[in-house]
């Protein structure tokens, strides 16, 4: 049996207790982050670790703030708050995401834009130094929402997105973690020779502090100060996937999903269980069919839909209201909020 | 504007006036088929081409029918249903696919199951002769869903499917159309000019017949005699594709989707617009909900949020009391259906 240990987090920034029927939408903003929802149990990790992922988180939601505050709009925000977690080596997501079984890095990014439906994504992309803004660039300049491997690469260069060697992907934490497996996996991989080798590995403070899990995925949903809602995910998918694996990040209506008549979402976990429900949709269809709130809808997706098919993994999400709720069924989920009155916090474990 | 024309022809298996609340689950099976919603208006295609198109969906039909009579499963009987389809050159699926803009031929490929919700999909593969099949094993042999290109060529050929040259899938049909079109989009090919030059190429009776279209998907829609449903589509994608484009046939909830609690749905046309709708997952919703029969639910698809956002394109359902509803908003679209009194209808134009 798998350890199903459900937490599911209101915060209110909006009328909460009045039902969406009675809410009225304002002006207000407000942003939500998550950076996995493999989370062990409080006590696995040090004081150091929870501190790093802490302030990491802060730093995106401070900037996500101030941008919105700026008047900026939600699909911005998606972007510039998911490039920060990307850059960062703590997350599975950008630098310092997982390897696959054959030692390579493949990433997959989507966005949408949640008052046109307009949407764009990536999957198995090597050399785009930020997915997420390929997605957002296929999204604003194709005609195209999901486009794959070297391809998205040809994209993402014709369309002047800042490309790099493979090997800038590369930390040690998540090196080390592949040579301990694979014997195990079955592979070698001449590259990761080299790049050990040569020195070459990204080995700062913060990946010295990263944490193992497996589900790492970052995701983040904004309502800005217009009304609109957006959401984004990027992620470096299953440590040691085979055969070019595509998880739920980069498909709309799995992993991620906006629309500015309900909510906007991003998921984390098996991603399998995320594309088998149609995950993030539901959520939507709940709100729109049922005239379900947010949380009844995320509730009914979880109790009622994701763990009953054995679904492993967490959300985060927003409605057109503002209220954010987060869900998930593992120990814990890096994640966090900001509003419109400059409230910015950031949880780890189960509360 | 576009040419914005409704058909809806609801086919009426089950019981279809007493509404979906006091339906009765009975154990007759049906199946419907589509082979694209990229149909030209009548007059536009010899009485030859629309025989060769009728001859072929009657084949396919009748071979479901057979299977499904016979106790097969569904998801067993979409797959073999659509390799008929596959292996035709008509179709734009398999063999007969169009090409890239760079001259290339990628496939993608759904199936999913209605009574488990579990899924396979293959996107921009070459050589694996029929993609439905790599999509059906992907699903019971793997704990992915969807793999891409040349991973998914990989488990293909692990798991003892028929691989192919890329010369196999190529036609003179779409050759030529290829040819006249490559200087506008730019590219040179030696590939296909040593096919040519080879005279390799397939350029059967078949082939000869085929009618030039958009939208040339294959998809296939089953309830067996069990009660259970299944979905699976295929395709060679939009002609001229670049940057390894995928559609909505390989996303679970966008081209292709099942549900014994609903329906099952695939769907042909701009992927793009089913993919931002998240098409087959919002009929489904829609019926579970809402409580709307299937006609209501792919009406106010259709209606109320495919056309409004400038969608086009068909689709073929069934749901879980055997009614079918095809739907399109172009000026035909190849498709047909079987009963379980051993009617077999097949249909290309609006009616």
């Amino acid at each position: 049996m798998k350890n199903v240990f459900f937490l599911c987090v209101c915060i209110t920034l909006l009328n909460c207790n009045t039902g969406p029927e009675t809410q009225k939408e304002t002006n207000a903003f407000a942003i939500a982050i998550h950076g996995g929802a493999g989370v062990k149990p409080a006590g696995t990790y040090t004081t150091e670790q929870e501190n790093a992922y802490h302030a990491k988180m802060q730093e995106a939601l401070q900037l996500g703030y101030s941008m919105l505050a700026n008047g900026d709009s939600a699909v911005n925000v998606v972007e510039a708050v998911i490039k920060i977690m990307e850059d960062s080596p703590l997350f599975n997501a950008g630098r310092g995401s997982v390897l696959t079984g054959n030692g390579k890095i493949k990433m997959d990014a989507a966005i949408m834009n949640g008052q046109t439906l307009d949407a764009g994504a990536v999957n198995n992309v090597r050399r785009i130094k930020n997915p997420i803004s390929a997605a957002k660039a296929i999204m604003l300049k194709s005609k195209y929402i999901l486009i794959s491997s070297g391809g998205a690469e040809r994209f993402a260069s014709d369309n002047g997105l800042e490309m790099v060697n493979p090997a800038y992907f590369y930390t040690q934490h998540q090196v080390d973690r592949w040579i301990k497996s694979k014997d195990s996996l079955g592979y070698e991989n001449s590259f990761i020779d080299s790049l050990v080798s040569s020195g070459n590995l990204l080995s700062d403070n913060a990946d010295a502090l990263s944490v193992e899990k497996n589900y790492g995925t970052v995701g983040c949903v904004v309502k800005d100060k217009y009304g609109n809602l957006a959401a984004g995910t990027s992620t470096g998918g299953l440590f040691g996937k085979k055969y070019n694996r595509v998880g739920d990040s980069p498909l709309i209506g799995s992993g991620t999903y906006a629309n500015n008549k309900t909510c906007a979402v991003s998921c984390t976990g098996n991603g399998e269980d995320f594309i088998k429900t149609v995950a993030s949709k539901t959520v939507s269809d709940l709100m729109e069919y049922k005239n379900y709130a947010l949380q009844q809808s995320v509730d009914t997706l979880f109790y009622q839909i994701f763990t009953p098919i054995a679904g492993e993994g967490g959300l985060v999400s927003i409605d057109k209201f503002g209220n954010i709720v987060f869900q998930y069924n593992t120990a814990g989920m890096f994640r966090g909020f900001a509003d419109a009155e400059g409230n910015i916090r950031t949880f780890i474990y189960a509360k």
